[in-house]
């Protein structure tokens, strides 16, 4: 069933060790078949040497579990619910890549300070508030996918393709499971660049709204120009 | 003797490199049979590439070499501190990876800022006080084991399962030296990301107590849901 | 036409992932020939290991396709600006290599602080000011270049063979794509060790002017004797 | 001529490279046959892919060179100031790796904080004054090795086997060039660990002497039992 999606989320998954931003088998990828509501998405803690495409749970959109024989990821609940609000994603990445960890560790959202950042995340990515007490007790994982969401408030999440969890690490999507792998590659070299340029300028401003306005709209904008037509 | 022994301790040891936490020939990692009481280690410097599985030492509880034609690792006899204390554990590693050096000659502990920690160190990883200079006179190697061992008082050592020798570098252990090795991984991960944190955050402090409660437990619990049923 | 410019283009571009200075497509190299008054540059948005040497697009000194099915990298017209402006340099290359674009990201200038920059970069290598929103709204890439010209005055670009610019990233050159390569990979090496420089010693000055004399006329001056004689 | 030597000279060489201490062309080493008087060194500006044994040069120990089509490395007088002040040294490295240069561009000496350092380097590893206008016109890399024989003073070289040059980057000795390489290695290692220690806590103090000569002692002093015996 879905076997075309089953392999896609595979090959999105083994992405993740290839860039670097995963150790062991901190990190998971799924992406979603919309005609069928359902998703696929890896089983949780196999190593990623010993995955196969056949692995992948398939779970439909209020979150049972369709195919599979393993269990699906912990963080499963936390897919689900940004699959259940945002219509528009494909895939969801979650990683414990080490430095946009740090920023989360660190509860602060990521400035814009240059053009790296503009051409992927419209303005601050922002780091969500912690959960209570309360929130981790009954449901911690559909609780991390509600703050996300009331985190991003009235953002497209399109133009701002990820997240910081505080104290836990980064999420980030995109049209499919690959731009969500995108998106996580470039979310760790912005969270990179972005402490080591506060260390070289302890008061350094974001960069002007109109360069991050030029460089997201010539990528994503109505005229956008960058790359070649499709 | 303890030929599979050997091979499973000589395993542990050529993943250190391979996982980046070894320069030269600055780390080891033993193994022991808690039927017969005798635990493998790897030889004192030498190098990686030309180790064999036949070059373990044998060593039993009472620190005797029961076989091998080298000298045992010279931190031997902190291994044999943590294998008579601690009747729980079956594997100790010990480098002189970066990350948990810096720490280490720091003389600092890792808070626990997120849950990258909290999965797998249930607390603040502790750093040993200094020895004194009649420790290190009398028996440097087996005071070390010492002082680990009053460090870490009544915690149970597989729920704190590694540690930071003051000016020198990381002790970790687990059920076997697989574990010991991984989370030998993970304290210096751990230990990157934290000094970013504080880079990031100067006046951070640590995750809430319940974030890790529910993180170690959701991994290490009665009630554990993360990975596959046995 | 000009097939071997292409070639040596090609070449030039596929450097650059090698020497880790590029996180997917985010790079560009381009030669010129000088007799024909024709630059080869790399595609706009085209993955490194799909690129071939017949992709590469032929654009003349106004700024015309002369030739390639594909559209110029989007930063062309800079490339453009500085073969205008500077009849002696034969290459281009811009990145958004890590340590570079951190500074640029703080919009500071690098301070010369030892011999592995004064071997290369005669003096400070500047940050641009900002671009106005009118220059980005008008024609950004071009008065990209502009900047570039106006900060670098009447500094021979062969002795400061590269700029941050601000906010954005850097661009080298040289007298062809892979002396501008090699600046490039230069200038990554000098802005990480500076910004350590100023971790470990806060108020450190540059070094002495009469050192960097010293280090660049031994390379390049008219007494030169590093390397071996033509 | 000394076949035996330049095929030593070259492999210690092609050690600095697969090591990370090189970019490039930025590093040289040598070492000495002590029954003739003749080292051999890389040649100047010779890609290391490019490099064979019989392009080492050989020179003697009043400089003057004995044997080779190629020119020495330009910091061929600072090796020969060493070989000629040092008879019990077999080999000399230089290079630029990235942590030992920060240091050096710092001026800073490296503090001993922990063991990784005490095992190689007997306290603290000085960096040297900056040399003078007038000895750096004069006779700039024959300087450079007074300069490190005048701040090492008193030392043994083989207990401390490295040194690092003001705004310029380090040198590394021993009895060979493979020891050579090897601390070129720890220096780098050490260096790193440092500085990291050093953003961990501002106030840190060095590693109480005690402990410095505990972990030389166990090494290299007359009761070594680190290793196995010869």
């Amino acid at each position: 069933m879905l076997e075309e999606l089953k392999k896609r989320v595979y090959d999105a998954n083994m992405q993740l060790p290839l860039h670097g931003l995963v150790t062991f088998t901190w990190g998971n990828a799924s992406e979603i078949d919309r005609k069928s509501g359902i998703f696929a998405i890896k089983p949780s803690g196999v190593d990623y040497d010993k995955l196969k495409p056949e692995d992948m749970v398939l779970v439909d959109l209020e979150g049972r579990i369709v195919e599979g024989r393993l269990r699906p990821s912990t963080d499963m609940p936390t897919h689900l619910r940004l699959y259940q609000a945002y219509s528009g994603i494909g895939g969801v990445v979650h990683t414990h890549s080490s430095w946009a960890v740090s920023w989360a560790q660190a509860c602060r959202s990521i400035p814009c300070y240059g053009t790296t950042h503009a051409d992927y995340f419209y303005g601050e990515i922002p780091c969500t508030r912690r959960l209570t007490q309360e929130e981790i007790e009954e449901a911690y994982e559909l609780h991390t996918g509600d703050v996300i969401i009331e985190t991003l408030g009235k953002r497209n999440p399109l133009e701002m393709p990820g997240i910081l969890c505080a104290n836990h690490g980064p999420f980030t999507w995109g049209t499919d499971g690959a731009a969500a792998v995108y998106h996580a590659v470039v979310l760790e070299e912005v969270a990179k660049m972005a402490c080591r340029t506060e260390l070289l300028n302890a008061g350094v401003q974001p960069a002007p709204q109109y360069l991050q306005d030029k460089h997201y709209q010539r990528k994503h904008g109505a005229g956008a120009y960058y790359g070649q037509k499709a």
